[in-house]
């Protein structure tokens, strides 16, 4: 198992990219412990470890939106993990396909700030 | 600026992941605080928090491989950041485009197994 050579953090923890094979999207970034990876390992379903709740959840247990694993990489620290899925449903808790849904640059925020729709066209 | 919303870790640290935006390729993941956040922002080209040497790394500083910012994201939870760049060269320092070269999972290793190139292709 190649699994024995990640380095887990402070925490017994290592940051999980998730992205979408088929699109390359990258759809989120969780965090898994030893449990966790083997799991996901053994199933070919991803499954993390939630910090704040300090428990083990598998993606798409409520909502249904697993995440089938095509291909797994690790990076050249082994400190971080790249899975590679097949997406169903939206992977994000607020219904988009992908967590990354806001610009943090500066020229979306310049383009956002253009107009306020409330003001210009809701107004007679 | 919509990086005042951005949660830093109790390390004052942010999880970027960065992504060639031409092909989709995960390059690698690294680490920001505020100021190589502000300094990425401002310059168009990528700023780090080294870790382990305790200070600010502009990507591709000794190499010359930067990374050309073309948009930025944040996710739901506002404490990972997506990068889009345009990479120059090689985004690992062992010369590969991505640092996530090696397999992790269980697929890959069993065809690594299959044969031993040295034994089967040097004996006569």
């Amino acid at each position: 198992m190649n699994s024995e050579q990640i380095k887990f953090d402070e925490n017994g923890l290592v940051p999980a990219i998730i992205q979408d094979e088929a699109s390359g999207t990258v759809l989120m970034l969780a965090y898994m412990n030893a449990e966790s990876l083997a799991k996901t390992l053994e199933t070919g379903a991803t499954w993390f470890y939630s910090r704040s709740r300090r428990t083990l959840w598998r993606k798409g247990e409520t909502s249904g939106h697993v995440q089938a694993v095509k291909e797994m990489y690790y990076d050249c620290d082994a400190d971080t993990i790249l899975v590679k899925v097949n997406q169903t449903g939206a992977a994000c808790h607020e219904g988009t396909f992908s967590c990354f849904s806001r610009r943090l640059d500066a020229a979306a925020e310049q383009a956002e700030k253009l107009v306020d729709p409330d003001k210009v066209y809701k107004e007679p």
